[in-house]
């Protein structure tokens, strides 16, 4: 994307990565009109503090996530060890801001005196959240921090891609449940009368679903992937420095 | 799976295939339990009648699609034509099976007089079924269909790839939805008592959610692909024999 070798990079993978930028920018901005004009905005030390819930979570656990596992592809033409702290990075960021997400829905739960983790939707969430924690630590540990063996990251690389992708999937569904679970808890049977509410949430649902699969179609393209040789290459030079003692985590 | 050529089967693919199968057989009958001991069971002609539909969906959109995805897996020893032909078929099922269902809701629906199409579920629904058969529809074109040329058929077969999987992901996103709007239509404040019927449809959204994972996990490990080479082969024989008259579709 960024001049030099621009030579090297498909050349629809632009549009499609602006177009998922759209939809994610759309999907961001939709969430906060429905918080907006459907449930009164959000606030820390009110009844309004449940919809920082779903914001946080769509910021970090859609948004920034899918944007994490796009970083490969974006910036296809930069190092590997660039590309590789920004992935790191991005997924932080997500990590934190759903972190503040669920600080929300608990502590909103514990004044209003609520059952916790009941539903499928808290369920698939602590499982989302579990698992992304753990793969960024075994992430970190194998690809960041300077102990593993270039053979054992050939190894583990495609099962850390397949999980990346399978935690992000699970959280656009987990996403979808809660979704449907606001709507129903609050439209009820109003919700059958097409109310505005209700729609504009099933537009958000369907960009929720779109989004996921545009970020799945970027990331599976098998013409898009960073060629596997200057991939391999990228990361045996990796591997050297790192040996050399020059973390990439420090730069 | 089948002896003979079986020194080229990877050695761990079949127990994946059976954990899948585990999986999946365990989600139809933890489906039909739950319709019987909580539902009250199933019936064509009264109130049972909406029961047929996530008993169908479940059948049909996910246990056989995602059957039918991993026919190029578990028989990856096979002739491309037969293999091919159990692919079409199963999915055939899938939509048949779907469409009762579909026929279900909609007549319970009708009978009752409730609202159509309103919920985010029904909405995730009509487009998978949409796109579903979209899909068979083109792939039977571009596959079976003795007019496709091979560089069409080989251009064609990874967006058909990638569009299987994210329909099957979508059908799982949207029986998610369907299995928590049951929940929360049928159990409404008892669903935060952790009343049985709340735990053991959790356990089976989970479940749903494991089952899209092992099936997404077997097809795009890299290693367990048939050989591109062998693949090409059967392809580039197999429009060989098409374009001499013998339809795959005849046999």
């Amino acid at each position: 994307m960024e001049g030099g070798a621009a030579a090297t990079t498909p050349a629809a993978l632009p549009y499609y990565v602006a177009f998922s930028q759209l939809l994610g920018l759309t999907l961001v901005a939709m969430t906060g009109a429905w918080l907006g004009l459907y449930r009164g905005g959000i606030a820390w030390e009110s009844d309004l503090q449940f919809n920082a819930h779903p914001l946080c979570m769509v910021i970090g656990l859609i948004f920034l996530q899918g944007n994490a596992l796009l970083v490969y592809r974006v910036f296809r033409n930069e190092a590997k060890r660039t590309t590789k702290v920004l992935h790191g990075l991005l997924h932080i960021f997500a990590l934190v801001i759903a972190l503040v997400g669920l600080v929300a829905v608990f502590d909103y739960h514990r004044k209003k005196g609520y059952a916790d983790l009941y539903s499928l939707h808290s369920w698939c969430g602590i499982l989302v959240f579990v698992l992304y924690f753990v793969q960024w630590l075994v992430g970190f540990s194998f690809f960041l921090f300077p102990g593993a063996s270039f053979s054992l990251r050939s190894r583990y690389r495609p099962q850390h891609i397949f999980f990346g992708a399978t935690i992000f999937l699970l959280s656009v569904g987990t996403a979808l449940l809660g979704l449907k679970e606001a709507l129903l808890f609050n439209l009820g049977g109003k919700y059958s009368a097409f109310e505005p509410e209700g729609v504009l949430a099933n537009v958000l649902g369907l960009l929720l679903a779109c989004f996921g699969g545009a970020v799945l179609y970027i990331l599976t393209r098998a013409d898009w992937k960073r060629p596997s040789q200057a991939e391999e290459q990228a990361l045996s030079m990796d591997f050297k420095t790192l040996t050399e003692g020059d973390s990439p985590g420090s730069q």
